[in-house]
């Protein structure tokens, strides 16, 4: 009942979008992908456990199996949605010349013929984000199959992001930045904005490398992987009406783009949720989280607000500054650096990683002492011989255990989520306060 | 050393593509991409076995456990160059004005951001065909992996042809096919085109269907679903030739498209088929069957000559109809229907559907009669009781060995080639002659 009238409040958005704006098109692609992730997800589960595709959920008693890599259902149907979003994106182009006998395709035809009206180059950055994410899907898959090295699967979203690059390249080309007004006042020079040139791709193959590994490391608490995914597309939509209310015309056509792209995945992700979230039922898999991460790679570099992007990453990029020591091994690293799950009290705990076995690096004696003064980390001595025997794990995860104490998982991954989205609101208020501070001006206008 | 100086071939046609034409980086991408492929199969089967990508060869001693789905590979190493190519498929657009400092990519910017210089239709329509190709391996990937049934995979192609049509309708849109002069003679009409409209994409999604599953049906022997895909590329490249040559303007970018799209694939396809090719090393899957069909598919829909890709076609479409009393169950069919190895000559013998336990449909008797004796089937008939005991199944391949007696499996594969490159260079010459015929004018200028 609620579903019939979901779906069709959702072909009426598609309807009206004709005549209004893309948006609705994409309200109503968000419902639909909903429904049709919702109603996949039980279908199809049973055939990834035989192929192969299930995990143990460790933080329950007797630790079930779960299918996994239950991410690319969501994937598979957000970019179906994307080719069929295709005329609705682009209907204000095909402008309808009623041929009097209602055959639509001759007046369509007719106007999509003239090459100065139809938007051919935005038909292309569309259809190279698309390739992107398709790529990105691909290369998840393929991990989740075959379970790459991690040194090679830190690589992959960069090589998913090649389409997307050379379309840039060939299509776009624009490697310039804006200089901000303190360095430019400082060096002196009159230019506003800078060529970086070969630099550009660099980074932003860097861009492409980076959200979706920083989703793919902030994981190990059910629902936290699709959970931190939802609460990215709410604060960058919450910055997208910003700028869709407020900001120049150039802006407001990133912003679109941008808005387009996520709302649909809003739906294709919820619907992931339901069955990802506490207690899991799914497990969503490495393609859900670079596929999750790809989408905020390709807004913010085809949008060109790449800086931006970065900020709505704040929670996950101090996730893996935090976990930098055990990464590159100045502290020893556990194969596994989730919480420690208590079947007696059902409770998360903070996981520890033994420093007696295992010694860390000298430097990294009093940085731990200090980080454990600063309540950054957890850090068990023995007084008598001056030796720390263990600290927790260094993960965001780990580090509300140990601000907040042990608690039940879903209750962790909803503090997380707040922590999350508390920093992301603040990230987006200060980016425009000090946006306009460093840069001499903001592209949107409070006034 | 013979690879390195190949890789050195290639980089120079690469090289030199950017004074000449698109179709030597097409050639240098077709070296490399028969390098990496080669070179790939046999690293990465080890854990296509393990993840339960194997199959047994029925038709060799011992029936030995051999990797599935390796056509995965070729179809990956295939999307990846077409990103690559990009650039040099665009080069002659992204005009170099050197700005003295050798920063190329200055200039690159400057004269791609002429809206009006960059054939941003172009690039869509390339976009186009790659997320179609993509979506096909994904699909086939799936199909590999998940077993599908056969109602279900049948229409694969045709989703995946969904991101083609969609672009082809808001960017193209043409939907015109020319009338034969003798139509138009005999109904007495001006006209020389009709608009088919909507059923133009109900045809588009035909051809997409068609052309995937029918290299898919036409297998069972080793290396006979790639050998068929190579010997479709020569038959389509020396058609392409003919255009390239001898065509009016239009065709000859439609056939420079075909040509580009097909030459890197003819790399990727030798490389899979000296593993695939008897005895065979690795199986190919769905996945390449798709992948492959779906190529012709695509050149034929956007190069707007589906026709003549479907004379291409005559041995599968042969293969379909011939085997369709056994596919619509009026004679019965086995579950397989590839012929059957005897081990002890170690040749090759049509495989046979029992008709005195599943006896055929009625009509079918005088029917396989007929046949019998136009040598399109052997049957094995009980004279006394005046009952068909048996026929040979209703495939191409069984049909061959009908013909020409049993033989040894590469002898069979390399026969049914034959045949196909035979049957396809008579189809393009019949086409320009007949074809001259019945529109009053053909494409090409003979003289």
């Amino acid at each position: 009942m609620l579903q019939n009238a979901l779906l069709a409040v959702a072909i009426t958005l598609l309807y009206f979008s004709r005549h209004y704006s893309p948006l609705l098109a994409a309200i109503g692609f968000c419902i639909i992908g909903y429904q049709v992730t919702d109603a996949l997800i039980p279908r199809v589960s049973p055939s990834f456990v035989k192929i192969g595709l299930f995990g143990k959920d460790l933080s329950k008693p007797g630790r079930p199996v779960i299918p996994e890599s239950i991410g690319a259902v969501s994937a598979m149907v957000y970019l179906f949605l994307l080719f069929f979003y295709i005329p609705f994106l682009f209907y204000k182009y095909l402008v309808v010349i009623t041929s009097g006998g209602g055959h639509r395709d001759v007046s369509v035809m007719e106007s999509t013929h003239d090459e100065y009206l139809f938007p051919h180059g935005k038909m292309s950055e569309y259809l190279s984000a698309v390739l992107c994410l398709q790529s990105i899907v691909i290369l998840g898959m393929a991990d989740d199959l075959f379970d790459l090295r991690w040194r090679h699967k830190f690589f992959l979203p960069a090589i998913a992001a090649i389409p997307l690059l050379v379309v840039y390249y060939v299509d776009f080309g624009v490697t310039y930045v804006l200089i901000p007004d303190i360095i430019r006042k400082w060096v002196d020079t009159p230019r506003t904005a800078v060529n970086l040139g070969g630099f550009y791709y660099l980074y932003m193959a860097s861009m492409a490398i980076f959200c979706p590994n920083s989703i793919n490391i902030l994981a190990g608490v059910n629902g936290l992987e699709v959970g931190q995914s939802v609460v990215l597309c709410i604060i960058s939509l919450i910055n997208d009406s910003l700028y869709l209310t407020l900001g120049t015309e150039a802006s407001k056509e990133a912003h679109r783009f941008s808005a387009i792209l996520i709302i649909p995945f809003l739906g294709v992700a919820l619907a992931l949720w339901k069955w990802n979230k506490w207690p899991s039922k799914v497990f969503v898999g490495d393609t859900f989280c670079y596929f999750a991460g790809m989408i905020f790679s390709v807004v913010g570099i085809l949008g060109h607000f790449s800086k931006t992007t970065l900020l709505l990453f704040i929670p996950q990029t101090f996730n893996f500054a935090y976990s930098s020591p055990q990464l590159f091994g100045l502290v020893p690293c556990p194969r596994h650096r989730m919480p420690r799950f208590n079947e007696n009290d059902g409770l998360m705990y903070p996981s520890r990683a033994d420093l007696i076995e295992h010694p860390p690096q000298k430097v990294m004696v009093p940085v731990l002492k200090i980080l454990h003064a600063l309540k950054l980390i957890d850090i068990e001595t023995d007084i008598k011989k001056n030796m720390i025997i263990s600290c927790t794990n260094m993960t965001l995860i780990n580090l509300v255990l140990v601000w907040f104490g042990p608690m039940r998982e879903d209750k962790l991954c909803n503090r997380i989520l707040t922590i999350q989205l508390a920093v992301g609101l603040l990230a987006i208020f200060g980016r425009h306060v000090v946006g306009s501070l460093i840069y001499g001006h903001d592209n949107i206008q409070f006034l």
